[in-house]
């Protein structure tokens, strides 16, 4: 039988010790020299190439420096697809890399659609796709994630083939709800002519997409997307959403503390990963030191971010 | 000074005399044997890129056929995504051919994301990106559609990066308001305390975003998606959006008509267009016709599809 998404999850979460998940967001401003220069090839290779080569070799030096102490990835796809379909390769060799150094990934992508087209979103981040090979086909899958992120503006049919497909082969889901962003209000926080708010309503509704999918953990795969820079709404949805495990994306550079993200959390200390992506994989910058010096540095940033996170879980 | 895109589209729409988008949603068990044998390789190319390779022959196909009829195609990102980077490359080959043959595209790709994210998309989309080339870098357009399609969940400041590259760089935007999918309420149509319902809040928002800019048609770069299967909210859209292009999906295969299509035109028969994908690119199959016959049937179904629109819109 597949396992629950959410089990896994819980699961290296306990074993690590934390719920830090690092966020994968690669800038070519911010990358070593050294990896850009080994990534420049000669005429015959595309600067689009040769970015994502970068791009490849940095991200493992960030995981091979991280993945003894966090149990989970999360590579932004916006920051892949600015290379075209180079990009798109970096974005699916890091999740190879990631799952072969035992992290688990999730892609943030934010797809949405009608339900014939999540279909096909929904196959190629987590499921199979059959594909040609001679005169027969095979079966294979594409990019392998354990979990994505999705919009869920188009209702239930568009998030339907996802949920499918994490029954099918053991992965999750992580439903924007409430956004860490500045304007994430001017939809999300309308009020509603039964009193409710928009993204409450949208809590409901994950609730309830979740909840026949919930695994040996009390956690359910189809997880929320909820922000720490709004821990008031955050403390609400958490009673909305007890089953839902919670990305939250906001700590550090975009402002929060451990303080916010800790009504994110249940009481038994689980329930939530707290994505950091700039503070972790661009720590040589506030620490002062050589970009050389990324991986060491990204390292230390997540043992002290641990540590915060700790002081306010205990 | 750039053009506006809106100008642009109602250009295109004027000269070719229909307001027809045909939707690029290759799929493999559509494609005729003989493409999808040409694609397959050897052994050492991967099923990912005979995929691909066939998607690419297929569309420069339909392409081919359409291009003098329709002003604009539309592939729909999900059909590529699925087949990993091999099939980002068909997306990007697509829209390139589409522009040679003279066509404007969109990408439908519905991104959305907070606003440093959102930026990358929008420069990988509509924009220009830096890349490293020798000890120097280039700033080069990467997909380089003419527009894409958005999701508005997370407010304007995921949408501004989208507005100011399309004012850079002659470009435009479509935001789902109302989708045409069967379960769209779930969100959208929800009841507000002001008596309003969610999509027409939408509405309003994309009017705004789109107030500054207006080219000298009088219509705006951000347009709107509105489904023709909800034709009674798609008249109450038009008077709240005066100023944005519709664009338009569901007619065809989703089950709308020209009739149901009317009410997203303004009185002067300009201010939507009109999507069919599956009618038009395996129009072959309801013509009862071979796979191999699948261009010269999309070209049949669009011209079918002017003479159906131009009997309400007359």
């Amino acid at each position: 039988m597949t396992k629950n998404f959410a089990d896994k999850l819980v699961e290296a979460v306990k074993k690590k010790g934390t719920s830090i998940c690092v966020g994968l967001d690669p800038r070519l401003d911010k990358i070593p020299q050294s990896i850009l220069q080994r990534a420049v090839g000669g005429k015959e290779k595309s600067p689009t190439a040769a970015a994502a080569d970068a791009i490849i070799e940095f991200n493992k030096g960030i995981i091979d420096a991280v993945c003894d102490i966090v149990p989970v990835v999360k590579p932004q796809a916006a920051f892949y697809e600015v290379y075209g379909h180079e990009g798109m390769r970096a974005f699916e060799e890091t999740l190879k890399y990631a799952k072969k150094k035992g992290l688990l990934t999730i892609a943030d992508v934010k797809r949405n659609d009608i339900g014939s087209t999540a279909e096909a979103y929904a196959r190629a981040y987590l499921g199979e796709v059959e594909m040609p090979v001679g005169d027969n086909e095979i079966v294979m899958p594409v990019f392998d994630a354990d979990s994505v992120t999705i919009n869920p503006y188009l209702g239930w049919d568009g998030v339907k083939p996802f949920v499918d497909e994490c029954g099918r082969y053991g992965k999750g889901l992580f439903v924007l709800v409430k956004t860490s962003n500045k304007t994430s209000g001017d939809l999300q926080d309308l009020h509603l002519k039964d009193d409710h708010v928009l993204y409450e309503v949208v809590g409901y509704l994950v609730d309830s997409w979740g909840a026949n999918e919930i695994g040996e953990s009390g956690y359910s795969f189809v997880g929320a997307v909820v922000g720490a820079t709004y821990p008031e709404q955050a403390k609400k949805l958490r009673k909305i959403m007890p089953r839902s495990i919670f990305l939250v994306p906001g700590y550090g550079a975009q402002g929060a503390g451990a303080k916010d993200v800790k009504h994110c959390f249940n009481d038994d200390g689980l329930g939530a990963i707290v994505n950091n992506s700039r503070g972790i994989i661009f720590a040589y910058e506030s620490m002062n030191m050589p970009a050389e010096g990324y991986a060491e540095a990204a390292r230390n940033a997540a043992i002290a971010m641990k540590k915060d996170l700790e002081s306010v879980l205990v």
